[in-house]
């Protein structure tokens, strides 16, 4: 009797953990997606292959990577786990695995986005993680950001097999207010340390605003194509952050034209230039320092022409406003780190939420 | 007459430039170390092979890796450059290459230490960068951090020709003031951005004292050996950050005796107790979380049991103080980035600092 009683216990403690283990799939193409642009041809990237066409072939490649890119959906499993297949090995000196391949979950939680864990990244191109486990079986809105400086060929997310998975009902990202950032390698988030500590996504969680990163490492230049594609992409605020790539020759040819097209074509949506963070090695290579000097100089030019031709609706951040002035704030001198970006994330809210709410 | 001019004013300008390229080397064991418990067989290793002889095999290996390491030089140099060669080429999922296996170099200005640069990683075991060029040829004192997660096998430090590079006259770090601190994967720097971020590293350039780490990735579980040779170690005072890697039982079994043991030995030496930072996953992943909070019940109760039987020099840090409650201070819920590192050096040196304070 007392065997029986035991064996029947196991056998239960078998098939519990069976059903905790045992996990289906559901491809993230069929859940919400937030940080998009626009729809593109491939469902993962950034531009769509036909509009990027008159771009650099430098933004092109970029774009295909999902900075910003996030998945929402609403499940009651108590496992999340996740498989991504990467296009390709990555190797960044500066970056973790985690952040340049890796997949990053938050819950929102009493009104909050909270952070949970991470997908991360062995070595190769197939990934498959245990993300998180042992959760209570509460109905949850889940975020899982998409790697920074890698693209995903595919994605599925597995939750218990007898637990539902679907679009979340009340999405508390609001798609329909929408920061669309152009920038440098500081917007696509190196070095934050997992893809949900880029300052644009830092912001998405703080506002329950879409924040759209068009940040593209060493390539933001300010060519027109830029312009022209900014134009076409639905906006409440631009944040340029650009300033950091173009020599101070290429940002005196070409921030005005570029900035005056995007004004001329968009002129209810307010603009906010940002100087380029001072690079903390240009504090000691004084050639360094230099042309970030000029950098700034010459967006400054920029702003105050377009400020004496009567534009209104654009707004400035200096660059000693932007990420504190202890010079922790990067790993390498020129990229940001969590703390680089929470300072930035600090400085440059309370400028898109005047430009935001001077709009008329 | 013009040409020869021309000529001569070329021929000077390529000197000057091979004056300025034209590097000569100092090994680094010829400079000045800090960041170490004691002198060793192998230089750039933290613990004596023959004194780690009793000790875990994994503490054995963790203590081969140069964490808190750091050299220091004066040089008057424009350029300073490195080559060093590391023992093995590393993979960590939540770690910069720049971190594990980089340098990281500070310069003393206007009594602070301030960030210059990095030496940052290519793949492979023999690594030669600049570090930072272009600078004014002043006198200035530098400190250089080696690898968090990986060993070096030799350094050399590279400037002018025609520099000088030396041991500092006046060395910012005060070797004769020194804190020992003892623990996880926190402690030895997993996941600061560069290895200045470690929190005994940055507490090092606050208070100028010399903070020596002896913190062993998933290997800080209080072995008795490990206490013999702490008591061995000469420190003002021990800051033991050990609760994260031993289990509950092993912490309720361990703790005691261990601390005990430490403070009979060295009775004028205060200790540092830190409770384990509270894992970020933890708050989703049950299982994790109340391990958490059986490890920090188990601690308290070890302090709480010494200070009744007299132990006054003994001080306490719990969880809730450590690394703020926005829940984005770690990469994966476990490490800290270098956001996390920065609250975490807020917390421990008012206690260290009263610690110092109060003692006779």
């Amino acid at each position: 009797m007392y065997k029986i009683f035991i064996v029947t216990i196991v056998l239960l403690a078998v098939q519990l953990s069976y059903a905790q283990d045992s996990i289906k799939y559901a491809d993230a193409t069929t859940l919400m997606m937030v940080g998009k642009a626009k729809t593109t041809d491939s469902i993962y990237q950034r531009i769509d292959s036909v509009e990027a066409k008159e771009m650099p072939q430098a933004v092109k490649n970029l774009a295909k990577q999902s900075a910003g890119i996030a998945i929402l959906f609403e499940t009651n499993s108590r496992i999340i786990r996740a498989k991504w297949d990467l296009p390709k090995e990555v190797y960044l000196h500066n970056m973790t695995p985690d952040a340049h391949s890796g997949l990053d979950l938050y819950c929102f939680k009493a009104g909050k986005w909270q952070f949970v864990s991470i997908g991360r990244v062995a070595p190769g191109i197939n990934q498959n993680q245990i993300i998180v486990q042992n959760m209570d079986s509460s109905l949850k809105q889940f975020m899982l950001y998409l790697p920074l400086y890698n693209g995903v060929s595919q994605l599925q997310i597995g939750v218990q097999q007898n637990a539902t998975i679907n679009k979340p009902t009340k999405p508390a990202v609001n798609t329909a207010r929408r920061i669309v950032v152009y920038g440098s390698s500081v917007v696509q988030g190196a070095s934050a340390s997992r893809a949900g500590m880029a300052y644009p996504a830092i912001l998405q969680r703080r506002t329950g605003f879409d924040w759209i990163n068009l940040g593209f490492s060493g390539s933001a230049k300010m060519e027109m194509p830029l312009a022209k594609y900014l134009a076409t992409v639905p906006a409440d605020c631009y944040v340029l952050d650009c300033i950091p790539n173009p020599s101070p020759e290429e940002i005196s040819e070409r921030s005005y034209p570029f900035i005056k097209y995007l004004h001329e074509q968009q002129p209810a949506i307010p603009i906010v230039l940002v100087e380029t963070i001072f690079r903390q090695n240009g504090l000691w290579d004084q050639q360094v320092g230099n042309t970030v000097k000029r950098q700034n100089e010459e967006i400054r030019k920029t702003y105050e022409r377009l400020k004496k031709e009567g534009v209104k609706n654009i707004y400035y951040l200096e660059t000693d406003k932007l990420i504190g002035n202890d010079h922790e704030a990067t790993i390498d001198g020129i990229h940001l780190t969590d703390l680089g970006f929470t300072r930035m994330a600090d400085a440059v809210l309370p400028v898109v939420k005047k430009a935001l709410a001077e709009k008329k």
